[in-house]
């Protein structure tokens, strides 16, 4: 695969190109980048109708909706967006929070919404959450994605499958169920009505959709490459099945006059292009929107910009992740003023859009085209589809979402970071996906935090004969009972402060011959104003006691800060540059040793940093 | 003087020693140790009489609750206590936190609570935060406080002098000033009615008052010295001026008749002893007091503690500090059923104590009778007290709160260090004391969480001749160019995990001749699954770029973790013992040096950690 035009330089283009990273690569489009693109489109177009369709309706909302957010987005994000493969538009995780928002609303009157109050709602928090990607973008926000850790993602992920599954068995069913987490969709289970029973065609088909998209996804490709079929024109081919099934599934509908019978169907499905408009406010308290849109286009941002980066790096491109925040800001404020939902990078159509040999963002706006085309055109036929077929062809998709071999994977190499993951998932299953995700950020900040406040320390000694010193647990090395060294494993702040002055001092206790203490820090990266009144204590406590407290290996950073404190001057003892400076200086050893090892004085002289 | 029965044994004595500090010291008391008790508790009981009365009101509540809140709660803290010199009782921070919380709720009838309301309200909040203490004490979670770091501890400490200062404007100088912050009291001063001046006796006693405590405490000790007084004896005495202010000004408001003259006086204070009963929910809103009794615990702890281990290190005793989480958690829940306020250590009173040579808790004990006798004679005589003299005595025990050497010389260690102190003074100042703690706190994490999320990291080379390696930008080191060793100064996890991904490829990006790249990691203690994952991605990109990824001087304790993952199997490279090592195994120079200089195989065979 040759080498798409270059995204990177863009920069280098000046100020229209650092906002539109379009007008770095336009100039060098040529017709072999248009054929890639126009290719990917047609395919992706293809796999995008019936997903939209299935998204808006997972997110509580007419099936246009999803057709509408496939529209403007996609031309926003090709303008904006720098990654050449993201293929952004309706997602299902997204979708199971837009829903998950609108459920906590209710109307002026406190009722539940009515559909064209939960369809303005869902503008509404995609203009919000695009506004806010927007700002954060603009304030350089990007990097604070980074404190959701990969295990709190992996746990909401895997929930998120499986409450978008658990939400897709009614429409399977034809049982009428509800909610937002396991238990209010068991409650909504248990209080079915009597005869609100399963429609067993509804079922059968269902079944029979899931069973063939099942088998097209493990066998067809091998099926096609066994006869004779390219893997790269197979693979794609087996990605284009749900539109088969949509085909079929609504020929039978329409031929078997199913909807009569009783078969849930899309339904009408309005024609043509949506109406460009501001969304209103629909109640009161649509500031309880602002925490659902601040944690959609959080979620959103991190699923788009790891699978963006994931996608570039293979093409040995970089993604800007300030950038990506405006291009999916204002790609989501485009879905709001244009009739769609929330929207974010979608895993599978990206992926399809890569392989299909996507050049440029051009690409998704050639899909936009396509979209608009189907709902031009196809939506009369839309209406016969059953909503049974959607149903199966989002819980197909959404199964690759569930990673149980994480979860053991997690555990196998950490305890704390498995905890985190576990406790997200399970709070995502039982609360909700907001709750989930907030909960899981605040485990995995707490969990660091815990782990840095109780910082591991080692007594060291000299391995003999050198310039190397050794946990005295762990080697047989050489010690001193007057000079005791403490290696610090941790950053001193706050929260380790005072553990730091317990372990001194008990250390102090449990060894009276000792007359002085060195701190090894070449492990410090940091110490801050309460490390620093803690080590002024130790060194006040030490002196007290006789003892003289030494710093060895202090970095530069650290160092430069320490100058500006009177802890220098007041120390008990002496900042050494290296611990061998210090084991020379003060142990009995020290002396012998110094003559036969300091054979170029690099310790003397080297400052540490 | 002499070391007092030795506090620190009392682990040893079992199970009953274990939860009752008391049983571990009694056996020992003897007559000296009473002596001592005794003297230190008269001279503590005639400073907290007027202290007692003084933060009831500043608390907005009667003044007999102070003398409540300084019986029982003292003789539970003799109970229960590890500290044999914190005199605990009503402080001023306390009282003031103890004001705001009371005048945020409102009544059942929503209107402002009426005296008896309040009352019941502080006595709820003592119970309460008193039984936050003791389930924090029992779930051992004392280490919790050192999340509050020393900056904000400072900030908050100054701004609550602040406010305490401004708050005894009103009563020095008859004006009716109100307000939890100084917004709300600026506003209650502009919108004062007409005719409501300043009372100008008020003022003159309140500013004669606060000259004699002011001039007092900075010259009369020296004065008494002068005179032949010893010179403790001399500063026992100058700690019992108010006492004397409190006399004269009470003698003077009897016989010059101030109280018909328009001055406050305290007015009648009922004698005798406090009932004991349960405080009664006053509305339906209590349970807007849980977050006030959190804070006012976490705050009321944190001073004790700090107090009580600076004490007690002069003395080489031990402060436990989930005992007296215990012990404070008793003590408050005692004032809130014998109809106290919430209370805490005192600085003063302590200091005091401590001088005293209070060598056991019964001091404590033996103060909690004298302020009863107390409150059996004197309350006739305290009616009489001006309100102005309390004031006077509140303003010049809290001017000691005011740090403000504290903020500059913060400020000159760490530009964060002193951000996160002067955010916490200022909203602490303009939004008041809940909040400002609040902020402080989260203000210091995120710094925190900051500052590692963006680690320090260098290019390091080698000191020529040795098995030292230092920053190629700092020193003259040796390098190689197919060789790039980054020392990486900070533990890995999610919040820097793509920040160390970002840093490797740009390294790799504008080194195009680079083989091999070394991760020396002497300086992180952590690599938690996020940051594993990152890993794994830079060593799947640098090896389709065509270059291995080394580790070395990975700790014990990190390595024992990544053994667990699949991390050292897939590795481009290797796991190296010492960065000299890979040096040797991987450079140009290596082979020559390695002959050279690996005379004792040290770095071969020593693992680091």
């Amino acid at each position: 695969m040759s080498e798409p035009p270059e995204l990177t330089n863009a920069r280098s283009r000046g100020a229209l190109a650092r906002w539109l990273p379009l007008a770095g690569w336009l100039a060098q489009y040529d017709r072999q980048s248009l054929g890639r693109d126009l290719l990917a489109a047609v395919i992706v177009s293809v796999m995008l109708v019936p997903q939209a369709l299935a998204y808006a309706l997972l997110a509580g909302l007419p099936a246009q909706v999803g057709l509408y957010a496939s529209m403007l987005p996609l031309v926003l994000y090709a303008l904006f967006g720098t990654s050449s493969t993201l293929a952004v538009g309706p997602v299902a995780i997204i979708s199971l929070m837009t829903a998950s928002a609108i459920a906590g609303m209710s109307g002026a009157d406190g009722a539940a919404l009515s559909t064209p109050e939960m369809l303005a709602a869902a503008l509404l928090l995609a203009l919000i959450s695009g506004a806010m990607l927007v700002a954060m973008g603009l304030l350089r926000l990007g990097a604070l994605v980074n404190f959701i850790s990969h295990p709190v993602i992996s746990g909401f992920m895997t929930a998120s499958g499986v409450l978008i599954i658990a939400s897709q068995l009614g429409p399977m069913s034809g049982l009428r169920l509800s909610g937002g987490n396991l238990l209010e969709m068991g409650e909504s289970w248990l209080s079915l009505p009597q005869g609100a029973g399963v429609h067993w065609p509804t079922l059968a088909l269902g079944l029979g959709c899931w069973a063939a998209l099942t088998l097209a996804r493990r066998h067809l490709k091998q099926g096609l490459m066994a006869l004779g079929m390219r893997e790269s024109a197979a693979g794609m081919l087996c990605k284009t099945t749900p539109i088969l099934a949509v085909i079929l599934s609504s020929l039978l509908a329409w031929g078997l006059r199913l909807g009569e019978q009783g078969m849930a169907l899309v339904g009408s499905v309005p024609g043509g292009l949506p109406t460009l408009s501001l969304p209103s406010l629909v109640s009161n308290d649509w500031s309880g929107l602002l925490v659902s849109a601040l944690l959609i286009s959080v979620v959103g941002f991190v699923e788009s910009l790891a699978l963006a980066q994931t996608l570039a790096a293979r093409r040995r491109q970089r993604i800007d992740p300030d950038k990506e925040l405006i291009a999916l800001g204002l790609s989501n404020m485009g879905a709001g003023v244009s009739g769609g939902m929330p929207i974010s990078g979608g895993l599978s159509r990206s992926v399809v859009n890569f392989d299909a040999g996507a050049a440029t963002p051009l690409a998704g706006a050639f899909t936009a085209i396509g979209i608009l085309l189907a709902s031009l055109w196809l939506t009369d036929w839309l209406a016969w589809l059953p909503r049974a077929t959607l149903a199966a062809i989002i819980i197909v998709a959404t199964s690759s979402l569930i990673d149980l071999a994480a979860i053991r994977r997690t555990f196998r190499y950490s305890k704390g970071d498995g905890a985190a993951l576990m406790i997200t998932l399970i709070i995502t299953l039982v609360q909700g996906v907001e709750s989930g995700i907030i909960v899981g950020i605040l485990v995995s900040l707490g969990l660091y935090l815990k782990r840095t406040s109780q910082p591991h320390s080692a007594l060291v000694g000299r391995v003999p004969g050198s310039e190397h010193f050794r946990n005295v647990e762990r080697h047989e090395v050489e010690t001193d009972p007057e000079l005791a060294i403490l290696r610090i494993d941790e950053s001193l702040y706050f929260a380790n402060a005072r553990y730091l002055e317990d372990t001194v001092l008990a250390l102090v206790a449990q060894q009276p011959s000792l007359r002085h203490l060195v701190l090894a820090c070449q492990a410090v990266n940091l110490i801050d104003a309460s490390a620093l009144e803690s080590l002024e204590v130790i060194n006040e406590r030490l002196t007290a006691a006789g003892v003289s407290l030494h710093l060895s290996e202090v970095k530069g950073p650290v160092m430069d800060r320490l100058k500006r404190s009177e802890l220098p001057v007041n120390l008990g003892g002496e900042i050494y540059l290296s611990t061998f400076d210090a084991w020379q200086a003060l142990s009995i050893h020290g002396s012998h040793c110094g003559q036969c090892c300091a054979r170029d004085g690099v310790s003397q002289t080297a400052a540490a940093g």
